[in-house]
């Protein structure tokens, strides 16, 4: 018999004004991994979801039709506000989560996880400028204020726009080794900040208004 | 009278196997320019297109129905050994980059620039694993082997993939001072490589294969 690569999915999760980089940033480095991880994009509609920068990504699969995701990516983005108030995304992210592997959030995308109440009694991180947007969601979250990303255990949450990236390949390295992450970023000619806490934006906390 | 704005367009030129960051970085960093700079989206065929890595872009102007451009940005990827033998591609490339202000590539997209015959007598980088690819479209170009981007008259060619991101913050600059740029990428929690000339991935020089 031969080995069986164990497949996984990982589903980008789209919204109207969401940010490009929290989105394209992780999406580009898992799409390095190869036949062993499928990209899909997901969101409330089969449609074309406009970014807030203004380029359209086409969602392939509504929550509905969706298929089985082991990984979760939620962008963040202005259009976050929105979303806070949106049950069907918020319910769709308990469902998914519960059944995940691993449920990442870049940026402000974590003030909607934990509007859905999924951070609670976790460590969690969101965007430096805007940290009070997530905070004031809940707080039996235990967040933490300078970090360039943060995992605990099935949840991982970034801080702002390019944080995403470094986070996204501090999951590869955890599901394909660290080699594998390196080898990803050498080929993308990027310069990992593979220290999850080392966070030099740490200084402009809550200095952004919404 | 009011003062008025000068407004410009950016378009990104999108082919089927394009590389995801080579695009989305640079337009994370110009989308944060503000109403002074509109994006658009171009194919030779108004429809979605796919990328390298799966998830696809819509096309909002096919090549005909282009409005005028004053930024053009043209990513890299895989697909781009099949545009250059794309006659719609390279004469699309000539007629707009000779109106435009600055055209731009990200990683092997200095290959389509120059097998379009618009680099030569001119500096330029590319990808630095496929640097053959560059090079050997055209020879007369000065290719510059150890650049994390070039800029040379209205054209600017950056190395592979992330570098892009670096180059676009410098184009910022150059178009909407330092300090302009300095903020973007603080927003955005990027730390910029702001000097052209610090490669640190010279090391993998056409140590790729295709």
């Amino acid at each position: 018999m031969t080995e069986q690569i164990k497949g996984r999915t990982l589903g980008g999760i789209l919204y109207k004004g969401f940010e490009l980089l929290d989105l394209y940033g992780p999406l580009e480095m898992f799409g390095q991994v190869g036949p062993e991880l499928r990209i899909v994009t997901v969101a409330q509609q089969t449609e074309s979801i406009r970014s807030y920068q203004g380029p359209q990504t086409v969602a392939e699969y509504s929550f509905d039709e969706c298929p089985s995701l082991d990984l979760i990516l939620l962008p963040g983005g202005f259009g976050t506000v929105e979303q806070l108030g949106n049950d069907r995304m918020l319910s769709f992210l308990r469902d998914r989560s519960a059944l995940a592997e691993i449920t990442m959030s870049v940026c402000s995308g974590s003030a909607i996880l934990a509007r859905a109440g999924l951070l609670d009694g976790r460590r969690a991180t969101s965007n430096k400028w805007y940290f009070n947007l997530a905070t004031s969601q809940s707080d039996k979250v235990n967040w933490v204020a300078q970090a360039r990303w943060v995992e605990d255990g099935p949840f991982a949450t970034s801080s702002g726009v390019s944080a995403g990236t470094d986070m996204a390949l501090g999951i590869i390295a955890r599901l394909f080794g660290e080699k594998r992450a390196r080898r990803i970023a050498d080929g993308t000619e990027y310069e990992w900040n593979s220290d999850p806490n080392r966070d030099p934006f740490h200084k402009f906390l809550n200095k952004g208004r919404l």
